[in-house]
């Protein structure tokens, strides 16, 4: 299946675009990759950036497979799969489609990273929204195997049978979501952890860095190997996760609990008078993060759990 | 400061236990330790279930320092440290501790690996309740880096610096939480998310088997590499948190508020309609959990990010 989409065209060439182009490149070896934005220094842009993303690739096999279109309709009229990771805003979402729609051969299909606004709205002035359907990354996807794939109540199987084949030849790990939600999944949860983290800084009973080195050396080696369900199905024992919840369900209700009564103060929301300390917490534990070395301790812990 | 703690007497001998008896044993090679509980099989128990946890540690070394005691007094009466993990009730440890501080020498120190039992509420009747700490493990200890300290208003530094010492010349990863709140940080952190899978679950957005698979792909081996406010910087650019707040603020809130309105209508209590359909979920997914290959792969991840 994976030999369908083998003229992949990118529109946006942002650091989503290249990290999606690093991929296609080096996962897909028989796939031409093609970049539309608008930027005026398209070419030199990506000649300079997209290397950072190749890693350990033949540069110029990858480079040989790649074009660049200042045009719309010349970067779709060849393309068998249309992947958007253009500006985050419904407007200009609504108004491509159709455009693209227009120009791409008739059985190409649509991806959008976008991390928020469903298919079903950006596919509202489309003439055959089926072919349409949410491909959100985790940030960077060159690296990060998960690809949430969220359909609209119009995407067709056809549309989700090639995405998800694609995505698996490729090795990578494509989840579908059932229902359109705010955030969709992923962002969803870590954002419910994250505001407890915020919750429990404010509340001084830990800083920003000794949080974070708490979920690493916990939560972050666990859940790479058993998520939250598997691993409190194995805390079960061999009652599983009914019993984990008899057991130990008192004190996650505790837990809930606690936080939402601290929640529901109104102290932890976007802009708070907490975000300012922990923000100042931040930027005095890591300065400017290398992400480098991030993404090279990230690979590592992929190999180790046999995701790449 | 690690030789401070060469004999450790452990109270209770249950899972966590034998966990921690393997993690005394295999890291500090100078160390004796002494493991109390009431359970009449005592021995024959220890000597078949501890090789489990010793993995290629020489076993005949390893149990060459161990002794047992079926009396409290003879357990403690010449501990540098006595480690207890009773049952988890307020009575049994506020009990235990008098009893325990009236037969161990003058400076030993005292730790509860109680995962909700503060130590101030532990120490109500102890003579000198400086010298006890909370030191919740995250199971299985022999594996898991962390170690969240947990002082209470009388816990000295002494004590402290003592704790922090040993287990950090164990390679260990203790972190010191600054405030007794309830579920202390690691658990408050992780059933907030589990709370929100919960949520997402019953809603029919993604079954408890893709919700894993999402977290394993993404969070997980993100989180062991960089915790949510590291990654959240890196996030931001040069801009750090601040700027990740400025821009994608937004988002955060509306995942923040969903989740908010979706737990409001009082679904995602403990008890709740929801939790059959999420326990049968585990089960079917993945029946009884086999936790040697997870341990295994845990390993691997950990010395991925040279934590092990």
């Amino acid at each position: 299946m994976a030999e369908c989409e083998y003229s992949i065209t990118l529109i946006g060439a942002g650091t989503i675009g290249l990290s999606f182009a690093a991929l296609h490149l080096t996962k897909n070896p028989i796939c031409t990759v093609t970049i539309y934005d608008t930027r005026p220094d398209l070419q030199a842009y990506v000649k300079q950036h997209l290397p950072g993303y190749l890693q350990d690739a033949d540069q110029s096999a990858c480079f040989s497979r790649l074009q660049f279109a200042d045009d719309l309709q010349a970067a779709v009229k060849d393309a068998t799969t249309v992947q958007e990771q253009g500006p985050e805003n419904a407007d200009f979402k609504v108004s491509i489609w159709p455009r693209i729609e227009q120009h791409a051969p008739w059985d190409a299909i649509f991806w959008s990273s976008t991390s928020g606004i469903p298919a079903s709205v950006q596919s509202a002035q489309m003439k055959d929204p089926s072919r349409l359907v949410v491909v959100h990354p985790y940030n960077p996807p060159h690296i990060m195997p998960l690809l949430e794939v969220v359909p609209s109540a119009y995407t067709s199987q056809g549309t989700m049978d090639r995405t998800l084949a694609y995505w698996r030849a490729l090795g990578r790990s494509p989840v579908v979501v059932k229902k359109e939600c705010t955030g969709f999944v992923a962002n969803r949860l870590a954002f419910a952890l994250y505001r407890e983290a915020c919750s429990l800084v404010a509340q001084g009973v830990v800083d920003v860095k000794n949080l974070d080195e708490i979920v690493q050396t916990s939560m972050g080696p666990r859940w790479s190997v058993a998520g939250p369900f598997k691993s409190y199905h194995a805390g079960g024992g061999e009652g599983g996760l009914t019993s984990f919840m008899d057991k130990i369900g008192g004190t996650v209700q505790e837990c809930w609990d606690g936080s939402e009564k601290d929640v529901k103060k109104g102290k932890i929301d976007v802009g708070g008078k907490w975000q300012a300390d922990v923000c100042r917490q931040a930027d005095e534990a890591y300065g400017v993060v290398d992400t480098t070395e991030r993404d090279e301790k990230t690979r590592k812990v992929l190999a180790a759990v046999g995701r790449h």
